[in-house]
C-alpha cells in the first residue's frame, strides 16, 4: 500500500539514485508555471524516515515547545510559490567531475508551499538573548559515508530565521495537498531563494544555539571549495535560465520557432534573459513574462527565425537585478555546487 | 541518378549542415575497427565541385606534370588505415561557443586509404632548390563568408611533403573502392596523424613555393588562437579516447558491463586508456588492444562491475607515448579547434 503509493509518486521522475531516492524533474516539470508534485525533483540524503508528527522547538529559548501539525495549522498560514534547485544541479557539467549525485540540469522545480511562518513559532518559543543561530533537524538519518549515524541538520542565523521578510515557512502543504513522503511529510522547512539543502525535509527539531553550528551538512558538505583555497557556504541560488522548449536534441521543422524557458535567481529579481544562436557571439533579448511572485521562476520566450537545414545551437542566459550574469563556463569547485553556466542546447532542423 | 546516389551515401550520417554537406559519424561508425564509408563523417567547406580527373603539379619544380588517375594508379600503391578527426570536433563543448560547425564528438572515423605516395610524385616533378613549401588545392571553391570566391588550399613544408616516412598519400581509394563525392572523388590528399583539414579533398593542383603560403585556410582558419594571444597552426590530432559502448544516455541492466571504446593520437602511439566511474577520482586502467598500424585508432575495453540502480557517470581518457594526457576541461580557443577534453558519459542502471 505504502509501497505502491511511493512508486506512483516516483513514476514520473528521472531517477538518479534508487536508495536513498534522488531524481530529477522531467522536462515537463519545467514547462508548467507550477510543477505538479509528481514531477518535482527529489533530493534525499538518507532513507525515508519515520516522523512522529510533532515539531520540538528548544535549545536557548525561554519556552521550549512541542507542536503538532494541528498546532502549526492553527497559526496564520502563508502560501508562497517557490522555485527550489538542488545545490548540486548541473554537477556533471563540472570537469573534473566531483563526487556526489550526478545531476544534469533538471534538479529544479517550482511549487506552491503553504505553512506557518517560521518567525511566529520562534517568537512563541522566545529565544534567549544568547541565541545566535538556529538548527533545523530532519528525522532522516543514517551512517554517513560508512561512519557514524547522523541526522540531516542545517542551520540559519537566528536573525534571518526570525525575520518576517525572509518569509521562511514551516511547510505542511505542497501544491495544496499534504506533503508527500519524498518531499518531507509531514513537515519541512522552506527557505525561499536558497538552494534546496536549506529547506530541511521531515523537520523534527528546531534548536536555538548560542554558538555557530558546525555539523556535517553546514560546514563540510554544501561548501564551495574553490581551486584557490577559498571556502564559502552555499546559500542563495545563482541566477540561471533553462530552455524548456525545444527539448535538447529535438528535431524541428524549418521555419520560425518560439523558444521558451524559465529563469530564476536567489540573488535578485531576474532582470533579463538573452539568447544566442549558433555561437555567433551576439546575445539577443528574450521576452520576459511578469514574475508570479518574489520566489518563483519566470517564463521567457524568444522568436527564433530558425536557420537552414542542419544542426543548430541555442544558448540562453539570465541576468538578475543585482547585476549577476550567468558565466559561460562552470565555476568549478571541489564538491560541485552552484553550476549556473549557460545552457547549450543542440538541435536539428530538418 | 547522381542525386539519389548522393542521398544514399549520406543517409547513414548525422547531418550538421545541409549545404555544403557536413555530417558526423553515427556511433555505429566508431564501433567498427574500420568505419564503413557510408558511416564516415564528412567535412566540406564548399559545395561539391566538378573535377576534371587530372592533377597538376607545378610551381617551383623542374618538370611540371599533369597526371591522370591512371598515371597515379601506375605508381606503386600504398594502403594505410588512418583515423581522421575534424579539427572542430567537440566544438560545442567549448564555452563560450565559437562560430563554426557545431560538431559534438563524432566527427571522427577510420578508413583504409589507398593511393600513390606523395613523395614519389614530388620527386618526379623535381622541386627546385628554392622550394620550401607545397600547396594542395582542391577543386572546391566558393565565396568565402560573403567575400571573394576562393578555393580550399592547404600547405605543408616541402621537407615533410617529400619525406617517405610521413606516409602522405594521393588517395584514390577509400575502403577499397574509388572515392565517393563527399570524400573527395576522384583524388584527395591524406596526411596521417593530422586533423582532417590537412587531407585536402578533390585535389586538383599541387604547387611548390619558394615562400610560406599564407592563404585563408593556412593562416586564418585552422589556427589555435589562445586566450593569452598566442597563435599556433592546427596540426597533429590531440590524444583522445571515445566511449562507444554504452551509448550516451543508455539504460543498462544491473550487473557487470564491458565498456568499450576507441583511442587515437597524432602525437604518439596510444600508451594507455583509463576509466573513471562516478567521479570518485580514481582512474583505473582499461585493456588496450594492439594497434592495427601507426595511424589507426585502437580498441579498448573496461570491465565495469556496475553500480547500484540509478544514474552513473563514466569517463575515459587516453595517454600517448609522448606523455600527452587528455585534459579534464576543453582547451578553449577562439575558433574552437582541438577539443580533446575527457568525454563524460551519463547513463542509467535499471
Amino acid at each position: 500500500m505504502e509501497r505502491s503509493s511511493l512508486e506512483r509518486d516516483r513514476a514520473g521522475l528521472v531517477m538518479v539514485k534508487g536508495e536513498p531516492f534522488n531524481a530529477e524533474s522531467p522536462l515537463a516539470g519545467l514547462r508548467e508555471p507550477v510543477t505538479p508534485t509528481p514531477l518535482h525533483y527529489v533530493r534525499s540524503n538518507f532513507p525515508l524516515p519515520d516522523h512522529d508528527g510533532t515539531l520540538a522547538v528548544g535549545g536557548a529559548v525561554a519556552r521550549p515547545l512541542t507542536l503538532t501539525l494541528d498546532d502549526l495549522r492553527a497559526l496564520p498560514a502563508a502560501t508562497l510559490t517557490v522555485t527550489l534547485e538542488c545545490a548540486g544541479n548541473g554537477r556533471v557539467g563540472l570537469m573534473p567531475l566531483p563526487t556526489g549525485e550526478p545531476w544534469t540540469g533538471n534538479a529544479v522545480a517550482t511549487a506552491r508551499w503553504t505553512g506557518a511562518p517560521l518567525h511566529l513559532v520562534l517568537e512563541r518559543a522566545a529565544p534567549l538573548a544568547s541565541g545566535i543561530e538556529v538548527t533545523f533537524e530532519g528525522a532522516d538519518h543514517g551512517p554517513y559515508r560508512g561512519g557514524a549515524d547522523i541526522h540531516f541538520v542545517r542551520s540559519l542565523p537566528l536573525e534571518r530565521a526570525r525575520d518576517p521578510e525572509a518569509q521562511i515557512l514551516l511547510a505542511y502543504e505542497m501544491n495544496d495537498e499534504p506533503l508527500t513522503p519524498d518531499h518531507g511529510a509531514p513537515l519541512r522547512l522552506l527557505v525561499p531563494g536558497w538552494y534546496g539543502m536549506a529547506s530541511v525535509k521531515w523537520l523534527a527539531r528546531i534548536a536555538v544555539l548560542p554558538e555557530p553550528y558546525e555539523g556535517q551538512f553546514q560546514t563540510k558538505s554544501y561548501i564551495y571549495e574553490w581551486p584557490d583555497g577559498g571556502r564559502e557556504p552555499v546559500g542563495a541560488m545563482r541566477v540561471k535560465a533553462a530552455i524548456t522548449d525545444p527539448a535538447p536534441g529535438a528535431t524541428l521543422p524549418a521555419g520560425p520557432y518560439t523558444v521558451r524557458g524559465r529563469a530564476w535567481s536567489g540573488t535578485g529579481p531576474v532582470a533579463a534573459v538573452e539568447v544566442s544562436v549558433d555561437g555567433a557571439g551576439e546575445w539577443q533579448p528574450a521576452r520576459l513574462d511578469p514574475p508570479s511572485g518574489p520566489y518563483g521562476w519566470q517564463a521567457w520566450s524568444f522568436d527564433w527565425a530558425a536557420g537552414g537545414v542542419g544542426r543548430h545551437v541555442l544558448r540562453a542566459r539570465a541576468i538578475d537585478a543585482a547585476g549577476n550574469v550567468q558565466p559561460d563556463s562552470p565555476p568549478w569547485n571541489r564538491l560541485g555546487y552552484g553550476n549556473n553556466a549557460v545552457q547549450v542546447l543542440v538541435l536539428d532542423v530538418r
